[in-house]
């Protein structure tokens, strides 16, 4: 079968590997450490105002969180810290860097279906060397035709890449786990969109659920059943 | 005059705009901080040794560095240091991502006056958000038909630019300050390059100078001199 020129659009963390679960049990090991001075509530609360406010200067990633997560950690304790346990910060970020690259089941199988016929594209967001790590680490580079990492994924910039790789927006599919940051955005600009839920999504990745929009939004469970759904959406 | 097929590329950080005097002035601030604990040798040789051994993980820009100058503080004192101090040497990284953009001088001119008649293309290292808000504050923006911000500036990366952009190496220019990443890979390709010494190189992108190459290596000591170098170089 000839490659057609239908692009899909692959989101990599949380829709093609693990992600938000090694940041989960970094959350995890910070509130032990924390837990003498605060409830596990607070502590949470107050690292996700400190990285809200801090995203626009640090962006996304490992490495602006471990900044925020030392910063809240002097402000949780009134400076009561000790060097030795903010060295242990440093040290969960650095783990969470070199940390394996964990597949979601089905993810090199579903890939290896549809690069044959379909121009895919992985679009992902965060620190330009964590990710392409974990590509690297992934195995699954050589399905794509491009890799691009952005710092944000909105409508502007799905809608410059579309302009970079000749995409029209209706013959773009985009698959993710976000719908904030890979459904609305692409169904906004005209395109479709296959939302896989994560069984967790970080805060700021919330988002309400759209309209149903025939024909361009599907929701479905597994990546294996994305290329019967990339079949049905093709054909249309 | 028509746009050449010919391609110049671009170096950021002090070739367009001073970024080692920003990591200078913070520098002479961390060596204040430890000056009690440490000569400014040692800190500086120290925090050298760290930034090395963490580059693989955590690549380019200010919150790599960031995160390396509190291990290295927390190193140096045995733990001494206090959670204010480490607090503020979060808010020296902060400072220094949201510090103004300053221009070399002739920056503006001498892109617009060549910007009509090459493909010009900024290629930069770094934290992506980072790179991308420098770029946005400068002003410069306007003029580059792309901008491509890379984990590395080695030969593969120069490699891959050329095949993403269809640009033949011989038909290539690279204007840069560092001899390490703007002009040995690229020279290594068969591309030509243009150093423009800033006064002052981090330790690691230092490097020997290359034999000669006539009508391929050109070392100016202004950007107002490129346009002169340019149309020596494209009439070979």
């Amino acid at each position: 079968m000839a490659v057609s020129d239908l692009t899909i659009g692959f989101d990599a963390d949380d829709t093609l590997w693990h992600n938000e679960v090694i940041f989960e049990q970094t959350h995890e090991r910070y509130r032990a450490l924390l837990s003498r001075y605060h409830d596990a509530a607070t502590v949470d609360r107050t690292l996700f105002v400190t990285e809200m406010r801090n995203l626009e200067l640090y962006g996304y990633g490992i490495k602006g969180f471990t900044l925020s997560s030392i910063e809240t950690a002097i402000e949780l304790t009134r400076g009561r810290i000790s060097a030795e346990e903010i060295r242990q910060l440093i040290g969960l970020g650095q783990e969470m860097l070199a940390h394996p690259v964990n597949l979601l089941e089905d993810a090199a199988e579903t890939l290896a279906a549809l690069a044959p016929s379909y121009r895919l594209v992985l679009i992902t967001k965060g620190d330009l060397r964590d990710q392409e790590r974990k590509l690297a680490k992934s195995g699954l580079a050589g399905h794509f035709r491009h890799v691009e990492i952005v710092s944000e994924k909105d409508a502007g910039a799905y809608g410059r890449l579309f302009r970079r790789h000749a995409i029209e927006p209706a013959r773009f599919l985009m698959v993710g786990n976000s719908l904030k940051s890979d459904i609305l955005p692409v169904l906004e600009l005209g395109g479709a969109g296959v939302h896989i839920p994560y069984h967790l999504t970080w805060a700021a990745e919330r988002a309400e659920p759209p309209p149903a929009h025939p024909g361009r939004l599907f929701t479905v469970q597994y990546l294996r059943e994305l290329p019967d759904v990339v079949r049905s959406w093709a054909g249309k």
